[in-house]
């Protein structure tokens, strides 16, 4: 869907990842929905990897998500299919057929078992799949999996993304290099939790599955679970982990192990970076802004807050204005139900202190603050002052784009 | 505000409301903000009219607010004084004073207690309201104190309004006639609890103070608690009904007395017209959609799946786009984190039933649903099929209008 002009917050450039020992990859046009474009991804991983997951915790998940939620325990992973155009979501029956006989056509030409295949579907809702579609393309798929360039598996999991996003880490763990590469898709219908939509990432860390899902779970909250463009939440929401164990170093077998810090702070590099990704290709966006709450009287009311702002269509509409309309974020710190106390907030655009104990700052400077709304990234700080709880959540504006991507549309 | 253009929901004409025995009010040009439109109304009630009310749950509740809160629960009122414009919210104790002002001058011009008066202001937040504008404004308002036309009232609490909002009831209650006239301002910043974001509501019924604050409470739930524009809620949110006991009948002094229910009723009508008008005003709103949630495990769980489906940004972009876009209405089900069956679901537009048993429904017919998605008036309804909960959420659609009347400003 090339028909949505680029986000102006693209990054400049894409890092061009290096190969992930154990981990392949094909992509292929298979015509699902969108023309001349690729749609089909197949990633193949060697044998003992291991898998983790985050999955949407939409009450209507999509078969897809369903099947990964059963795979993940198994811990084990040799292959994953990802389609964009169609979600596979809301289809009953059919949408369950379609998921298993995807996972069968990608074992049968991986030689692996279906419990080893990981699925995500990302697209359009309600509109049945066809597996059929995939029995050629993963066959002819798996013939020709190759391990660079990955901007090509971003590529094909896009829908109305504007851009590829990746990110990577390299770092030296017992003077030996590991690696982790990611990729993430995502622009709308984009709210905790999950926020993705879909992200997969790739390391050669040798790593228990257990110790795995925790750093993952934990570095979502930050990151993935910490972005809203719309509020609104996918069924299809998907975060998985790959960890081939390749890099010659004793495995880290339990979150003891001192290396599972420092992996840990790499993988949340990684999915730090696709999340912003997503907000700065969320559908209409001119502007990133970084909602932080201090001084609540807990980290998960700081976030709660910080979420309402960001959610608040008068606060994204108003920055989209490029006016730092502070009143409609006291209305947004008093609507999220969580103590606040008017007569001590304290709000700052950047630097600019715009308000504070309950009024409007003395030293007010509406030219600086004029200027600085006219940045491309904010950062937006409400101070509450009854406590130490802090949190960030990430978010873009609310622009006439995200109407006529969303609205100016016959489906 | 004049600068946006009326809403086509607009209704064809305004209801010339009777005078209610009791109540007299006068409105003046303040120029607060506005030129050249009246911007204050002071209503005036004979000795003995008792009052209640429902107020924002904000935690940044405006001063206005915080006045009423605290004059509530002496259930006596004699004035009430509106100003449009200013919110007079988020101005710290230099709001308080501001406050507390106004009520000495009106309490001054009526002859009467501030315990006496109540406060409500809309507009700007964050900008302190000098109450000295109204030390004239007042005393002469009080001169020339009338009973009709009520299109007056309404007229002068507008912000960005495109029509004002009227709504009455005539009963007859031993064989006497009881008259209840109501008035509303809203349009953006409009979601429970409350939406109103004003509205006043006075009758000559005699009845106690408490039994109507009951009521009150009681058909707010389904009236001005049940509608969302943008899931936003102001810092001023206030709902007041006055009754004057002027009716030649004997009070309502329990709600055991059956003549409770039959006002209750013709209450809860005049309530839920003027909560409905909001709706048809919603900032850039061009379809009012009545969002049905039935089969749900109770009413509240219904509620906030309706909720869900009617705050939804995607679901409201669709119904812009005249699309009956069925997967965003699952997406926004599966978010509201209430009980919810995906393979149980059925969904229909009108009477047009378009997915059932967790997909497209079998005689799914696109183009009389496309040709319902046309009309101006709409109704979603969403079958669970858990149990008997229900609940209806009244909202509008979300179009570039809303952007422009929020975004394309610099105030």
């Amino acid at each position: 869907m090339a028909a949505h002009p680029v986000s102006p917050l693209a990054p400049k450039s894409y890092p061009d990842l290096p190969p992930v020992a154990g981990v392949r990859f094909a992509t292929a046009e298979a015509g699902i929905k969108y023309k001349n474009r690729t749609d089909v991804l197949l990633m193949a991983f060697d044998e003992g990897t291991v898998a983790a997951g985050v999955l949407t915790r939409s009450q209507c998940s999509s078969a897809a998500v369903d099947w990964c939620r059963t795979n993940l325990p198994g811990g084990l992973a040799r292959g994953l299919v990802v389609n964009s155009g169609n979600a596979n979501a809301f289809t009953g029956i059919k949408g369950k057929e379609s998921v298993r006989k995807t996972a069968e056509i990608a074992a049968a030409a991986l030689g692996c078992s279906t419990a080893e295949i990981f699925l995500a579907s990302t697209g359009v809702i309600g509109e049945p799949l066809d597996a059929g579609k995939f029995a050629g393309v993963l066959d002819d798929c798996a013939t020709r999996l190759v391990d660079t360039p990955w901007i090509e598996p971003a590529r094909a999991i896009m829908t109305t993304d504007t851009f590829p996003k990746l990110s990577g880490a390299v770092l030296e763990i017992d003077g030996i290099e590991v690696r982790i590469n990611g990729i993430a898709k995502g622009s709308g219908m984009i709210a905790p939790d999950m926020a993705t939509m879909l992200s997969f990432v790739v390391t050669d860390m040798p790593i228990a599955a257990d110790v795995l899902q925790t750093l993952l779970a934990r570095h979502t909250r930050t990151s993935f679970n910490a972005i809203t463009v719309d509020s609104d939440t996918s069924t299809s929401d998907t975060l998985l982990a790959f960890a081939t164990g390749k890099a010659a170093i004793d495995p880290i077998l339990s979150l003891d192990d001192p290396r599972a810090e420092i992996f840990g702070e790499a993988l949340s590099d990684v999915l730090f970076e696709l999340a912003i990704h997503v907000v700065r290709d969320g559908e209409g966006a001119t502007k990133q802004v970084s909602v932080h709450v201090e001084g609540a009287v807990s980290d998960e009311s700081a976030f709660r807050i910080a979420k309402s702002i960001a959610d608040s269509p008068l606060v994204k509409t108003a920055i989209a204005g490029e006016d730092a309309n502070w009143g409609r974020v006291v209305m947004a710190v008093g609507k999220a139900g969580e103590p606040a106390d008017r007569d001590r907030l304290a709000i700052r655009f950047g630097d600019l202190l715009v308000a504070r104990d309950g009024e409007r700052a003395p030293g007010y400077d509406e030219a600086a603050t004029s200027a600085y709304m006219k940045g491309e990234d904010l950062e937006l700080t409400v101070s509450l002052g009854l406590g130490e709880g802090r949190a960030t959540v990430y978010t873009c504006d609310l622009t006439h784009g995200y109407i006529t991507i969303n609205g100016d549309y016959r489906s």
